[in-house]
């Protein structure tokens, strides 16, 4: 491949100089070279925000995330390429699913969440309207836009497709840039990944960029719009944190470090159980896929102390069917790590754990390998220790980041649960219990040290992803040690890469920055009924104001008799005085919209297509027989759908009595057609 | 006063040695005496671990809201008391009333939002479940539980009481423990403040200390656990970021650093209207108000180029009538800054801007006091600069801290939004305009530099709080220079507090952690009722299943008539054949959620008091003529209040017809009784 390309300032740049070697790590064979040598850092990220924020800014929540849709699917097409570049990396095919396909998933699931959680604007509005005065002339909301900054990925070298496309996707969505900047070690693939959705021509000029090599002065250049995520080793997440424009700025920074993650067997799960099986199956494929080299992956396995023996025992029988070995090859089961040198820290490391226990499977300093060289390849064996004395420090602060865990022995759930949080923060954890209270009881007790949790057993075990995969609609980071960070988590991946603030104002200027209707601001109450506008006629603010009607007392008796509602509240009087909120006979709620249904309704065929729900619904003053009720419809939010020929809006409904008192407020959803057909 | 106490460990200490002197800002006359030698930092945190933070996890949010309310209505009886030492500081009554009743008001906003927003539970279920899987055995959720360290708390010398207030609040409310570092100036407020606290006996042991003092190796002990929030200078905010500990342990680090914030003019606020007027009031109390001594204050007025003069004029004309002079004075309009030293740092600063800009109202180095020594207190004139090139680097990097703001001019739209984000993010922004296009072309480029924005007007200004003002519900805290820190912000500020974590497990196991029914999850249809059933019995899953009843051609046309509702999907075959959702005559939604009603009612009085309200309402699939409908509704959450013999209950309700699909889903929310009454 020669001298890997940066894709910088609107073209992909050869960098000068010979450039690094980059390794096969199954064969040691060179694959690339890398430097980041003339590239302009400064002048990148400049770019992105001239360029890329830009044009991404011009674009709704809802088109960025059809792109990106667009994108996973041609990433799809694509991914055998990206499956070839992948064994080099040492993993199997398996492994290269688990990080492409991975990846493409994160797309996905962004692009349907974007269009189903955001609005088609560009602008997110949070949160209700806040009262901010009495008389309501004042009010407050928060509203999210976008930075105007670059996103800047720095990731880490054990995913080189699924770390840059999880950092992506949030960042897309949001309307801010990226640029990516991969390990070197497995640069290769995440430039073969750049290259393919440059080619694809589907994403805004400017909106993803690449460096590959060393970051040079590329952090000395960031700015108070700007963000830094980082995927990688604690100690340089630490480093980064306190670069200095980082702090002067108060960049925001993201991190997701390796952490010493820990898996808990449960007291129930006895040999012979669902559970326990589960927990030595969990454990060995975690050990073992992309050769342990996962911040997720389990490091410290607990397991109740008289267990210590039955777990040893079986995770080694399953650890021995585990060929180990040249990743193309159909037989193997487990790959190299990522280099040579990733494997002399392997070793570093487990000489470290050794002072505070003993192997109970695997060699580190030799393994038999199929198809490979054991030697020139960065080949290890998979190695399960155990330490009887929970307490040393060693397991709980020394990572081997490999096919490397520690089984420790627990008394007590709260011995569990203290030895858990010794690990000082982590990305995930997991209980494999069948007793839901011991779940529900360690879930509350390491929650707070943990980004996700997983409960495995019997129940779960067929469709659970497992626990070493972050998914894209939950958290993904963990605190103190493991950084601190959260990515993904849905639609608050987005929300980081935007800036809240909250806007004070008048409810008619409120709406005017919102695009949206505020109660207080004012109503059109034209002379056309709002139901008979299509989208493009209709505007927020639009309303009908419709009755009055009175409520008799035959029509509660009567509404009673036909729906089968005949709750005393609404047919004995004497019942209904001694109720506590009503005192006498009331309507029924679902009377009372009913009819403001039947006051705002337009009849005949026209631009709304349906009533497709209702949201909010408060019942606020009781409706006595007598009552006359007025409903007042404005419509609140105008909701275009892009590749339909309708779309939504939701209007503000407020039903009140002959005083002015509310006594019902809720917002109707409706769909409604884009432009008239008659 | 002597030398300040602190509040650590369970009691108060006396420093040991002598303390550095305090002076009354307006007198120079020794106030107190401050030291924190010989105060244990790394106890008092472990204190606040191993006590504060057990006991307060205990509780509740709802319970926790209370004792905030009730230590809110504790201080305002006390309130003279520190308004009498607040003067020492150089407030004015006013001045006073803004530190201490907004203080004591965001306690008093915090009861009522963890009460309303938040549920009366120990941990908060954030989001939706998050379907995880096809067969729907494993599914997601976020849950949020409180850090278990504690909340370390440095603040500025300008609001000795609403600072900590406001630090307090959010972070009692989420069950984590306080430890107040006020800024030493001013100290001897906040040890009075905090003395009033302890007296009042209402707050657990453990859950607020005090350090008067330097902070001395305070943070050197901050662990994973920890927060610290800091408010002041951002040079020091650099400083405390980057902290060793802070940097190692991914301790959430939260700055609110003085900014460069803006105040702007809108082209059509001519002289004579009175958003002209507006402006000029407000520019005026936002310089004097504190003496200027407010991170949130207006320290660059952009006006419409051809507005300079006149606003020079009218702001020239409007500061001569501030009188300054002794804090104590009824007839002193504005008092002194907090220090000499305040004083000789805001003469510096001005002389940095004057090579910018020249000075349109008062002098730097005299001022007429009423009341007092000009020399010996610390009082400055009000100074207004103009810098007719607003280009100038001075006027958006250096900030006088006192009674100082700066006219610039600009000439576009364009150009006003670009000078505000030259500012490198501000806490707070205004727009004081008549024309809500320019307001909402000026928030939208303003608000990713900022964390709050005002627009201004006559319809607003009789209710609005000022630019000055951060308010509990909304945002405190703007990004790049104004340190990228979010306070209050409503339940934003509590979740600040608490580790969001995301649980994956079967149905059956996340309702076990958290505490609802989980679709999915089994449902119990015991022999009893559920509405037969007080809060003391009902549990979650507690189900009726009640039907089939069939919808007949004569129960939509009969609902049409009685309610009015004559939509013609439900009257006209022809025209409903026509609709691209329906394709022939349905039921009305409101037909069958009132039919639905009719079947799960338990008519009899018992413990379910009312229906007050629905949410979440889609009508899934039409309901045509003949279909029969089963209506399956569990209770999902049940919710106790505190102060009432009744509770809330929200219910799951499936709405099926006789092919098992779901016509309509939807939560019934009603008000159970917390125990049987007949």
């Amino acid at each position: 491949m020669g001298l890997l390309r940066s894709y910088v300032s609107g073209g992909w740049r050869t960098p000068s100089g010979e450039g690094a070697p980059l390794h096969d790590a199954a064969t040691g064979e060179e694959v690339a070279r890398i430097s980041s040598e003339g590239i302009d850092m400064g002048a990148a990220l400049e770019y992105g925000r001239r360029v890329g924020g830009p044009a991404l800014r011009e674009l709704t929540f809802h088109q960025r995330a059809s792109l990106l849709k667009a994108l996973a699917s041609h990433l799809r097409e694509h991914r055998d390429e990206l499956y070839a570049l992948s064994a080099r990396t040492g993993a199997t095919l398996g492994d290269s699913k688990f990080d492409v396909d991975g990846g493409i998933g994160v797309l996905f699931a962004y692009a349907s969440k974007g269009r189903r959680e955001l609005p088609n604007d560009t602008i997110h509005v949070e949160g209700a309207v806040e009262p901010l005065s009495k008389g309501g002339t004042f009010v407050g909301q928060h509203i999210a836009t976008p930075l105007r900054g670059v996103a800047v990925q720095i990731n880490a070298f054990n995913f080189p497709v699924w770390g840059p496309l999880e950092k992506l996707a949030p960042a897309f969505v949001a309307g801010v840039p990226s640029l990516i900047k991969p390990a070197s070690q497995t640069a290769y693939l995440t430039e073969k990944l750049v290259e393919l959705i440059v080619e694809s021509g589907l994403l805004p000029e400017g909106s993803v960029q690449l460096v590959c090599g060393g970051a040079g002065d590329l952090l000395d250049h960031v700015g108070p719009q700007d963000l830094v995520s980082f995927t990688g080793s604690a100690s340089t997440a630490q480093r980064l944190r306190a670069h200095p424009a980082i702090v002067r700025h108060s960049v925001r920074f993201n991190a997701e470090a390796d952490s010493l993650n820990c898996s808990i067997l449960g007291p129930d799960a006895t040999p012979g159980t669902a559970e326990f099986d589960l927990f030595v199956k969990q454990l060995v494929t975690e050990m073992t896929v992309k050769a342990g080299q996962k911040c997720t992956a389990i490091r410290r396995a607990l397991v109740p102390a008289e267990r210590m023996d039955d777990v040893a025992q079986a995770v080694s029988e399953r650890l021995a069917r585990v060929t180990v070995g040249n990743p193309a090859s159909e037989d193997v089961r487990m790959g190299a790590l990522a280099s040579l040198e990733q494997r002399e820290e392997v070793r570093r490391s487990l000489k470290a754990l050794l002072d505070a226990g003993s192997i109970v499977f695997g060699d580190p300093e030799r393994v038999d390998v199929v198809d490979a060289d054991a030697e020139r390849g960065a080949f290890v064996s998979p190695v399960l220790l155990r330490a009887d004395d929970p307490n040393r420090a060693e397991p709980h602060e020394v990572e081997a980041f490999g096919p490397v865990s520690t089984l420790l022995p627990y008394t007590s759930t709260g011995q569990a649960v203290e030895l858990a949080a010794r690990g000082q923060g982590s990305l995930a954890g997991s209980v494999v219990t069948g007793d839901a209270d011991f779940a529900r009881d360690v879930v509350l007790g390491l929650a707070p040290w943990h980004g996700r949790l997983l409960v495995l057993d019997a129940d779960d075990a067929k469709e659970s992803t497992g626990h070493g995969s972050p998914l894209p609609a939950l958290v993904h980071g963990g605190p103190g040690r493991a950084g601190g960070g959260e990515e993904m988590g849905g639609i608050h991946g987005v929300l980081h890469h935007l800036q809240r603030t909250a806007v004070q104002a008048s409810p008619k200027v409120l709406g005017a920055v919102t695009g949206r209707w505020v109660p207080g601001a004012p109503r059109n109450t034209g002379d056309v009924h709002p139901f008979r506008k299509s989208l493009a006629q209709l505007r927020v603010g639009d309303t009908v104001v419709a009755g009055p009607r009175r409520v008799t007392e035959e029509d509660v008796a009567h509404f009673a008799e036909f729906t089968g509602d005949t709750f005393y509240a609404h047919t004995d009087e004497e019942a209904a005085k001694a109720n506590p909120l009503f005192g006498g006979i009331v309507a029924h709620g679902y009377l009372v919209v009913s009819f403001a249904a039947g006051l705002f309704v337009s009849p005949e065929p026209g631009p709304v297509l349906a009533n497709y729900g209702l949201e909010n619904l408060r019942f606020l003053t009781p409706v006595k027989p007598g009552d006359e009720l007025t409903v007042t419809l404005t419509a609140k939010q105008i909701t275009l759908r892009e590749n339909a020929d309708y779309g939504e809006v939701r209007w503000d409904t407020d039903v009140t009595n002959a005083d002015g008192e509310s006594v019902a407020k809720y917002d109707v959803l409706t769909l409604v057609a884009k432009e008239a057909t008659r």
